[in-house]
Order: structure tokens, then sequence, then C-alpha cells
């Protein structure tokens, strides 16, 4: 259903069941698949010279909430899932089922792998790239810029596949945070975190492997998470984490 | 007034005075008692699944300023006030006389007792529980997964009466920070904290007595600050307080 | 072009070529430079008692974001630029070629000299007063109060001319950060910084000149980063910077 009191562009291509809330703004040639709701006071597929006429090309099965600002040239997979006053800039290109927070910023030109989730209040500037099953905790910054102001900010963060950053994490420009590996709350990354490994304090030192965490109930180890974490990913997804990383074995709802 | 360019559902249930500003959406069921604002591009009384169908309670003489969102199944008392841009999700317990500041987010399940105060760029999550006048300052962080990403992750932070986090504060999950305690600026909170102790650093460590931290003009305690700030709080509170932590004796308008 | 979907006051004073975006509102009393854009769902000039009647005074040639607040009673350079979502209070005194990022907020009472930028989160409360090209990385937090809560919580930070904060910075109430001088990412500054020192940590150290840090490429000094980024600063300004900080020698597109 489109709202009567949103602005949407005859040149948009809205997919079948795609919803529009009230004083949103669809902006010209934006191509959003099937079954999408977009909420209110939005605005999706903001053009700018950035964009070089490249659509904002929004994935079937997303959910966009209020406030939040997706722009031209960027292109997101499906069953995206944002919170309120995302803001998404050109030429982010993200995977099929990933989550950006509320209050959350992608500054564009960066990768934002699939099923990758962030948090509220997390900032990802130009040129990062965040690989797959990546978890952003609350008010995570990473950063661009070696000696600010550079030009260009150009030396992004690299998050591998299933690392965990905690919340009010801080990463340096071109750090790589390995895959597995875990960064405790509040600290400061200053060099690559290896695979696997926990770091933890300003600056960061390392803490031993993730494994060694364990969780409470259970006590068994917390990383992976993947062998205890399953909620809201794909049943072929999980399977695959099985096999790769052993069996469930939590203290979660699917673990136990 | 009722803007007409509100789009104001007919069954809110609106108390005498309330004010609606333009492009706010008003969700069926919300209860709103006399005399208060809301501003424009708020959204009142978000409907979703995890509400279970309760409506959103506000209460009378409230001040909600703009792009604020304000979920369904949350109860919130008398002289509400919030900054722009606040996200108040579902089943929070929100007292009277509170303040959430700009930026800020309470993400439900949680609650936040009678004169509490945010400043902005707050984050809640679920499970917290903040007592009554407590104060959280810009940027405080609080966290409730002990091994991110946990389901559930419900370890929330508590927060005891009268207890002051300074800015950029980050607290882990389940810590508890005791009545009248104060931590300073940009610390890590990684223990409870007792009553009426001053806590600084990453990890955060005890400094003493929080009434050993003067003010700079009277050379008197700064905490409990009850006995010197009282500013927007009713009379018979203060003649509470006075009774209680003792006379005023501060360097602020009203304890010289 | 104002946009039909636009609330502007008769009241308000708009240069030619002013553009206002879908559902934004124009309060009374405005007085906005020519050419001056602002894009969708923001609140321009919104009255309160603390602007005593003065209007919201905005300079040509800027550029307003959506879902960004300006109140009345401030007055702002032309050239201004804002990201999407800021909030800027009464009795703010903004410059000519200003830049404040994604999220951020002045609360008004300051000062912010001409040519000074923040980038995304930074948050300024009342009594700072930012000088005369001045950076502001990401989640930067000033702070005012030294014993929160005061009142009045008046003893804001002081950032001298050409001085960089670095991503995550916090600084105590009443800190005065010299002219050129560099404070590290996610650092806590606890007292003043000397003119041109760099410094790092919670708390921040001195860690010598900042003409120490080096630029990754072309070797030469970071700092004063006026000997090599120019980029959005006007030919005069950059002439005036060659003679009093020397030549160009960076490794910028400009640099080289």
């Amino acid at each position: 259903m489109i709202s009567p009191l949103a602005s949407v562009s005859p040149s948009a291509v809205l997919g079948e069941g795609v919803s529009v809330g009230n004083f949103t703004i669809i902006h010209e040639g934006v191509e959003i698949g099937a079954g999408t709701r977009i909420e209110s006071h939005c605005v999706i597929g903001l053009p700018t010279p950035l964009a070089q006429g490249e659509p904002l090309i929004l994935g079937a099965g997303s959910v966009i909430r209020s406030h939040s600002v997706l722009y031209a040239g960027s292109t997101i997979g499906r069953s995206f899932n944002t919170g309120h006053r995302v803001v998404i800039r050109e030429h982010s290109r993200i995977g099929i089922q990933c989550q950006v927070g509320t209050n959350s910023e992608l500054q564009g030109d960066l990768e934002f792998g699939d099923f990758s989730r962030t948090q509220s209040d997390v900032f990802i500037p130009k040129h990062c790239r965040i690989g797959r099953a990546v978890w952003l905790l609350p008010r995570v910054t990473l950063t661009n810029d070696p000696h600010p102001p550079s030009d260009p900010a150009d030396l992004g963060v690299i998050v591998e596949d299933y690392a965990v950053l905690a919340a009010a994490v801080t990463a340096l420009p071109g750090v790589r945070i390995g895959r597995c590996a875990v960064v405790g709350a509040a600290s400061l990354v200053t060099r690559d975190v290896p695979e696997g490994r926990l770091v933890v304090g300003v600056p960061a030192r390392d803490r031993g492997p993730a494994s060694s965490v364990l969780m409470k109930e259970s006590g068994r180890p917390a990383y992976p998470w993947t062998t205890h974490f399953h909620r809201g990913y794909p049943p072929e997804l999980v399977e695959a984490w099985v096999r790769e990383f052993g069996a469930p074995g939590g203290d979660g709802v699917e673990g136990s």
C-alpha cells in the first residue's frame, strides 16, 4: 500500500506488495523488490552527483524503518532490515539478509557482506570492507583517515567473516580484524587482529583465543558464535555452520 | 491544536489541549494526556507484534520533540520531556517527570524511574533498570549481552537512584551501579560500583567516596548532587531531599 | 523551488533561488540567503523562548540536508553545509564555509569559527568555543559540566584554530586544546593541550610535536595539515596558509 501522503516518483519501479509510509519520498529510478516495506518519513534513492546516475536497488522482503535516507547508486540485497534514521550513501554494496541499526551510517564506497548486522549508532566511513556474518554492536566507530584531514581518506577498516566488535569499539584506519576474532567493549583497535583472537583494551591487547570466552550458563565456548546463535539465519546457512564450526552447544534458545 | 498536515488516527485519545505538529503520525489507540505537545515529524504509538496490542500511554504535560518515534506498548508518566529524534520501543516503563535527550534510544523491556534524565546520544538496551533521579550524560552506552551475539541478550545494566554516569561512559552487561555513585567521563564500568563511590578509568577503578569531589566555587561536596541541584524538580521532592541528604549548600543558583 | 508539500511561513525571507524540500517547515522570520538548498523533512527556525524573538539567519549558498533542525536565534555564515539530522540550537554563532556532519548536535550559546568542520555524530554542548578551521572527526564528544548535574553547566571546551580532534575523542569540561594541536583517536583530554602538540590516550598524554606525525606516502609532516590539505577551501585562504605555514608538500591530490 502506497500512502497517499507519500511522494513517489512515477519512474520508480516498485515490486508487488511494496508498501510506502506517510511523508516518505521515493526518488526517480529506484528499484524496490517485492514485499518490501518502507516506513514513514524516509528518503529513498536520493540522487547526487556522486551516484553518477546509478539508481538505488533495494532487495525484496526488506524493511526500512522511519526517517531513513538511502542514496542513489547503492545496491542492497534481499531481506535487508534497518532501524530508524539509518543513512546509507552512494556505492554501498550490501549483501543479503543484512541489518543496520537505528542511527547507523554507512558512508558509501564500501562493502557490507551477506548476513552482517550492525546494532544502533554504528559509523562506517568510506572504503571499509565488512565480511560475511559480521556483528558490530552499538556505537562501534570505524575510521579511514590515518592523519586527518587527508585527501583522499581511503584507508578503511577491514572486518573479516564472523568477527564481532562489541559496544563502543573504535578501530583505527587500515586495521584488519580477522575472521572469527572478537574485540571487547570500548576497546581501541590499533593493529591487526589475527583470526580467532580476543583483544581487549585501550589500546587493544591480545587476551588469548576467542574460544576462551565461556558462556555463563553452559560453560561452553562462546566463540565462534556460529555454534550456538542462529536467530534469523536461514536453515541452510546454519547447516553449513554446523559442518564448518561444529554442532550446536550453547545456552541460547536454539543451543540447549 | 492538531496540524491539518498531521495524520491522526480517529481511535487515538487525545486529552484537552494536546497539540500535534506538521507531518506527525499518531497511530490507533494511543492515549495522550492533557496539554502534551507533540512536535513535527514524529511517529507516536507505532504498532508492532512485540507490543502485543497494548497501546502507548503518554502522560499529561509532556513535550515530544521533532522526529521522535514512540512505539506502542509503552507507558510514560506525566511531564515527560524529550529532545529530537528519540526512539522508545515497546514495553518501556517510564516514570514521571523524566527526560530523554536528542538521539537517545530506549530499546524497550526496561524501566526508567521517576525524575531520571538522559542527555543526548544515550543508548539503553532491553532489560536495563534505571532508578529514580538518575543522570545519564551525553553518549552513555549501556549494554546487555555478555558474549554477543546471545539469544536472549538479557543481562541489562542496573543504575540505582541518584547515580550519575558522566559523558561517554560504557557499562558492561549486568553491572550494578549503586545509589548515589558517580562514574567519571569516558570510563568503562566492568564490575559493580558500590553505593556512593566514585569510579574512573578504563576499566573503572575506585577513587574514593563521591563526596570527595568538590565544587569549584563553594568547595563543598558535589555529591550527592541532591544537596545543591534542584532545577526543574518539584518543591516537595526537594524538601524530601533536604531531609534525607541535608540542607542545600552548592554553588548553583539554588544553592547559594 | 519551494516544494508544494513544504510548510513555509509567509514571514520567512527567502533569497533568490532558495529551494525547500518536501515536508520541510520554515518558521516565521527566518532569513535564508540566496541559492541555499534546504532538503526534505527539516525544521528551520524553530522558535523557542530561549531564542528571545531573534530569528534564524542562514547564509547564502548553504546546503541543509534532510531531517535537520535549526533553531531560531542562531546566525550561520554563508556556504554552510550539513549532513542529515543535524540539530543546531539557539544562539549558535557559526562562521562562513563551515560543515556539521550527520547526527551532530550544537546545543547553542557557542561559537563555531570560519571554515571549521565536524564529521558525523559530534556533540558540542553550550559554552564551547571552536576556533577557525578546526576539524572534529566522527563521534567527538565535548562537555561543559565539571560535576554533573550543575546549574549552570557552563565550563565549555575551547578548541583553537587548526586543531584536530580524531574519532571518538572526549574532552573534559573547560580544557583548552591549543592551536594546531592534534588529539589521537579515542583519547580522553583531561588537561590543556599546548599549541602544536600531539596527545594520545586515556587520559591523553603528550607524544611530542604534532609535526612528528608523518604522512605515509610522502614521509613529510602531516601537521599542520594546512600545508597539504586544501579541499574545498577558497584560494585566498590557501595562499594565506602557504605564507603562514609554508608551501604545500603532501601526499594528497593537491600536495603532490
